[in-house]
């Protein structure tokens, strides 16, 4: 199977990417509230998770349905029986073009052999990785990449949030930051060292000056100190 | 004021590389147990944090004094008056070389404009790009470093966890997570969105798969609720 022709709904951060990198390898429709897709043999939902039923029921039957969501069933999809999901790990600016879709993964799910192909296929139109999702594993899997992004944002804005409160310039976290993944994610610091003085002078510190700060500081701690038991 | 000699003391992660810096620019000893730092101008000691204090009770006064550590106190020099510390705001790796200083930012201590002056001269020396911090403020930007690295280590081990529960493939996880940062934090995702349905079923999904994450994911979800609502 090849896709002749796509249709694209939705001009969102995901959306534009998508469009734009389809429009480079095929021709491709870019739809809005019309939803004149034409003959079109997919039809790609880049809307919004909770507008994709509502969306998915407008759609005349025929071509393939696919959507781009991360945690959403297929189910949503219904009553279209030819329906896939191609769910891209990566976030997503409106200050970049396809070119952001080069060196991600994605996460195929479909129902049959056929629409798993169909999956990849697009995918690889995409400029994805694809690797094979089952429909009920979606939510677990999204949660991860809520840990490797959304929460990475929540951790180095606290990181800077203490930085200011030290008077030290937050700037100065992104070479660790990037150091500690080009380094494979090797923990190094007081917690694997088993320095729990040092642990307990960031307790007393984030206690005195930032106590909103403290419980998290905990939690992360503990698991910490539990995942290096377990390793 | 520009040093001539430097003994190193403490031959870890961070005295390898501090070493091997230095001795491309200056006449460098590395001591080991006997503290033989001859005439050197600066001792710097690159050892454990809980044996600071042990090993500077054993230099002979005279030179400077400096320490590496990012949490303990200039007290820890006791009984040396011309000290200071120089932190490097970075993780170190046994397998990389004093290349691994380039790009890093370095706190600067001391209790007088000369001993600012001996720190900022040592990180220049080293390659860091020094910023001065209190003695006082160094706990809590020590805290903020140990968000930025140890608990960035746990964070992708925790998604990689939940990858590995949907059977889906934990290296995929990077590209999302070098982007994130690469977009400059941007927070993109269901929180943002206020798309608490997909929260919901990234809880349901936790609370079946991996029970003992779902405080440490609540507790995220929290905070980065409160952030974005702070924003």
């Amino acid at each position: 199977m090849a896709f002749r022709s796509v249709c694209v709904v939705g001009a969102g951060r995901v959306g534009r990417s998508v469009a734009a990198r389809l429009a480079e390898r095929l021709p491709t429709r870019t739809t809005g509230r019309e939803l004149e897709c034409g003959d079109a043999d997919l039809v790609l939902l880049c809307v919004p998770d909770n507008a994709i039923a509502a969306v998915a029921a407008e759609v005349r039957p025929g071509p393939w349905l696919a959507h781009m969501s991360g945690a959403t069933p297929l189910a949503a999809l219904e009553p279209h029986e030819r329906r896939f999901s191609v769910h891209p790990l990566q976030t997503f600016s409106l200050d970049l073009g396809p070119e952001q879709l080069d060196g991600a993964w994605a996460a195929v799910t479909g129902e049959n052999e056929e629409a798993l192909a169909a999956g990849r296929e697009l995918a690889g139109l995409l400029g994805l990785e694809p690797f094979d999702l089952d429909d009920d594993e979606r939510p677990i899997y999204h949660a991860a990449a809520a840990f490797a992004s959304s929460f990475l944002v929540t951790l180095h804005e606290v990181a800077a949030e203490l930085m200011e409160a030290a008077g030290a310039p937050a700037v100065a976290l992104e070479p660790l930051m990037r150091r500690t993944m080009d380094n494979g994610f090797d923990h190094t610091g007081p917690l694997v060292r088993g320095d729990w003085k040092t642990v307990e002078r960031h307790r007393q510190a984030i206690r005195e000056r930032r106590p909103q700060l403290l419980p998290l500081y905990q939690m992360l701690t503990d698991t910490t100190a539990t995942l290096l038991r377990v390793r």
